[in-house]
């Protein structure tokens, strides 16, 4: 994932024009807000998505519904699409600085900011979306992220999972851990840092510049997210070999960021619906890309002739041992990333234990060949 | 998992002296409500859950809590254990007569009402904990369960997920699928259907029955959740291995029903705060399972001398054949059961493929023995 452009500029408004901070705090003051004078609120989540974007943008709308819906308007909140109000990366500052009230994104997104950000979400070989969200809840996750994003002056929620994401499109295969030299590939974050531990030579794209620069061979590969997101974004049309599984993101979870002095004016009420809101959208994002990607992936195979490749286990493992170090190395830059990840390894090994003895070997029973009801035709 | 018995008697009352429908509705009337007057609610939810017993209560008591928290207590939730108001199986009773307005229990207690109840929940060998809820959220399942709870005068929501449980302790080792002639087990439900056509002679007990019978040698064994739950009930005090993985419950969801009238009455802003509180709590139970089973399995393995085992293919493979065969004939009993069997199955096999590409070629990845980062020290 990561780095989607806005391109529905179509919704494009005197709003958008309004650049730098100051000028888009003077823009939101002057939004129509009657209702306040009613005791009812309005506030603006400001997304790194396009509108309505598949699972992502439309897990943003689904956060702001149940929380107008809720509320019973008592807190109506709009919700604006990345270059609507700011550009997609600069929604933070958004709301950092209080010119909207909340925002919704990744974690990852605001590494520059505070590094520590990018070891919240699930990185290379990390935990799957099940235990990300049982490591945020009971295993110390929502404090610490608290902890994180008080340096950018929010309140942190998960809000949304993209569950194990797909490992990358190739336009040429990949036979051994040897074809990562001079490799260029588009993949940002922990994965790139891997990658280019690996010998590529990894560049950076926004969304929109992907498909291009493949069809042009400016680069031989990228990652995008799943098979829905992916058929979504054509990315087939400019590559052959559609590579499993997303070792580098197996469980990217979104964030729902909430300036600190506007979440802690509010009411008690309302920031119990915003939290169960949160862990509602947490949950329906997932069920979303697992119900879309199967019927998506079937399409890129039997429509538009993708050929759906696994990582060797020789490339697997060469990614895992250099997953460990570049991990281990940026974790030790400073020492709030430090004490996340710390966290975030101890969980991680409980959930491996318990996942050999439940989900991975559950999985490995249920794909035993053996024959099992069919639906009926009556 | 099934029928616990409700143990908590100390909370006895003059309620739980009344017996029978009408002699509960008449206690229920006689609680003192009197924020009524003010334009506030106050609700009864009855569970089939010990008050606060680990997981499951407490999941009921997070549903009640976001309830009454995010409305501001215009609506007040109290949960009621077991026995409280009525006895646990009686819980859905006295929702759908209107003595209460809600409780929390799990779809297949219903089966005696509804067949179609027990194809709701992932049977043997059914859809992982995301996998249900991707079914019930967007593949038809919310429709199914609520034409199905229809029936029951209830509206459904999934409430919480055990995720994958274990396969049970057994007092004998489990070597091919022979060894299930005439083994004596408490396995309910529709892997004790499995369990039955594989020769065994299954029994039902109740929660606190199960330990004197494993003990005195009146059962063989008994499957029960997992870990967490089931240190909490000392089973391993009477039972040597303790098998994996859970192949007959692979991740049963709890249920909220509530009285359809009561529901259908609701203003909107409460209909949706509900909903999203059900979506909540859904998530959350099963990342508490996630988050303990590890640490309780430790404590089993180590301290109490409890032996690990894992089926065998062998084992595996013929109960899946039989399950297949099983569950096709219990749901071709009726048209509803096979409705919602048929939505699940087909659902299955997409989330089966979608799983091969991704859960379980990440975890099968994952699991290669690379050197991963480690905790730092300092």
């Amino acid at each position: 994932m990561k780095r989607i452009r806005g391109r529905n500029m179509k919704r494009r408004s005197f709003l958008q024009r309004a650049t730098g901070a100051v000028a888009a705090a003077t823009a939101a003051a002057s939004f129509p807000k009657p209702a306040i004078s009613q005791g009812l609120m309005e506030w603006t989540m400001v997304t790194t998505w396009p509108m309505n974007f598949p699972g992502l943008g439309t897990g943003a709308n689904l956060l702001a519904d149940f929380i107008t819906r809720g509320s019973g308007g008592r807190l109506t909140v709009k919700v604006r699409g990345a270059g609507e109000i700011v550009p997609a990366f600069e929604a933070m500052d958004a709301v950092s600085g209080g010119t909207v009230e909340m925002g919704h994104g990744a974690p990852y997104y605001w590494k520059g900011k505070v590094p520590a950000t990018q070891f919240i979400p699930s990185g290379p070989f990390g935990m799957t979306a099940q235990e990300l969200n049982a490591w945020i809840q009971y295993g110390g996750g929502q404090e610490l992220a608290d902890k994180v994003y008080g340096e950018l002056g929010c309140k942190f929620f998960a809000s949304g999972n993209s569950g194990v994401q797909m490992g990358g499109w190739f336009n040429k295969e990949m036979n051994s851990l040897d074809d990562y030299q001079g490799l260029k590939m588009r993949i940002p974050g922990l994965g790139g840092e891997v990658v280019k531990a690996a010998g590529g030579n990894v560049v950076n794209l926004p969304g929109a510049e992907i498909q291009p620069a493949l069809q042009s061979g400016a680069i031989d590969a990228t990652e995008w997210v799943g098979p829905y997101n992916d058929l979504a974004f054509g990315l087939y049309k400019s590559a052959k070999f559609y590579y499993y599984p997303g070792w580098q993101e197996p469980a990217t979870c979104l964030d729902n960021f909430i300036n600190i002095k506007k979440w802690e004016a509010l009411p008690g009420d309302l920031k119990a619906l915003i939290e169960a809101a949160n862990a509602a959208v947490n949950h329906l994002v997932l069920g979303e890309f697992i119900a879309r990607n199967n019927t998506a992936l079937l399409v890129l195979l039997t429509q538009h002739n993708v050929q759906l490749r696994r990582f060797s286990n020789e490339i697997l493992y060469g990614l895992g041992e250099l997953a460990g170090q570049v991990l281990n190395d940026l974790a030790s830059r400073d020492r709030l990333s430090r004490e996340v990840f710390d966290s975030a390894l101890n969980f991680r090994k409980d959930a491996i234990a318990w996942s050999k003895t439940s989900e991975q070997a559950y999985l490995a029973a249920r794909g035993l060949p053996f024959k099992y009801a069919e639906p009926s035709t009556g």
